[in-house]
């Protein structure tokens, strides 16, 4: 069976990590801005925050959706969300590549579908108006 | 039963929304940014991106974690996630305002437990000598 969706999204949660790594907002964001890099994202604006004592928590806007992060370094724990939409994008690949960059010993994730086309039909008052479906890349 | 957690996410679906609203980055971030301080939330920053043709997307940074949103105003839908922590908040808040100003006439949600103390404990190797894992709000 295929499931039409607009998006994907993955909740991680990344157990036992590098405590040094969670704790500075200059590598929390340098490695999720290369998660959505390699992941074949087109980032396009990010925000970080270096909380007191510490702790960062940050989300980058790519073009497909968004990756955001929560960490506490103090638990070696650090929840992350992958949400992307369209084809030419692997969620996994963001997944793969944090989990070795914050050496997390365990990880866990849920995907969930987002944007189920449809239910989209569905609720709508036109709902079989609206043609197929589907994600479109930014037109620039 | 009570479960242990750093934070609550709360993933929603809103269907059959006002187009202009979607399609309006202006009230976008206007509404989201509204959302988090409704719901007792501390702003610490935000970004938003309209897409050409249309759609937005954006995320607020919070003290508590943060809320993100990605609009499809073609189809009347948005989704939004509020991701939060502390027992200050509630998320639900947030999920009533918004379903209200998006004037959507069908929500869906579901909400996850985030960082369950009980797997930090136990993933961690010295999990009994972390103490009681509690949210501290930030220090500023």
């Amino acid at each position: 069976m295929k499931l039409e969706t607009l998006g994907r999204h993955i909740l991680i949660e990344y157990y036992n990590c590098d405590e040094e790594v969670l704790k500075s907002p200059e590598l929390i964001e340098k490695h999720m801005n290369e998660a959505a890099r390699i992941a074949n994202a087109t980032i396009v604006n990010s925000v970080f925050h270096h909380f007191n004592p510490y702790g960062v928590s940050g989300a980058v806007i790519i073009s497909e959706s968004h990756l955001a992060i929560h960490t506490w370094p103090e638990y070696g724990y650090a929840s992350v969300d992958v949400f992307t939409c369209g084809d030419k994008i692997n969620p996994w690949t963001a997944f793969d590549y944090l989990e070795k960059m914050f050496g997390a010993s365990r990880s866990e994730s849920i995907e969930v579908p987002r944007g189920m086309t449809e239910k989209i039909k569905k609720f709508h008052p036109n709902g079989e108006d609206l043609g197929k479906i589907v994600f479109k890349p930014d037109a620039e």
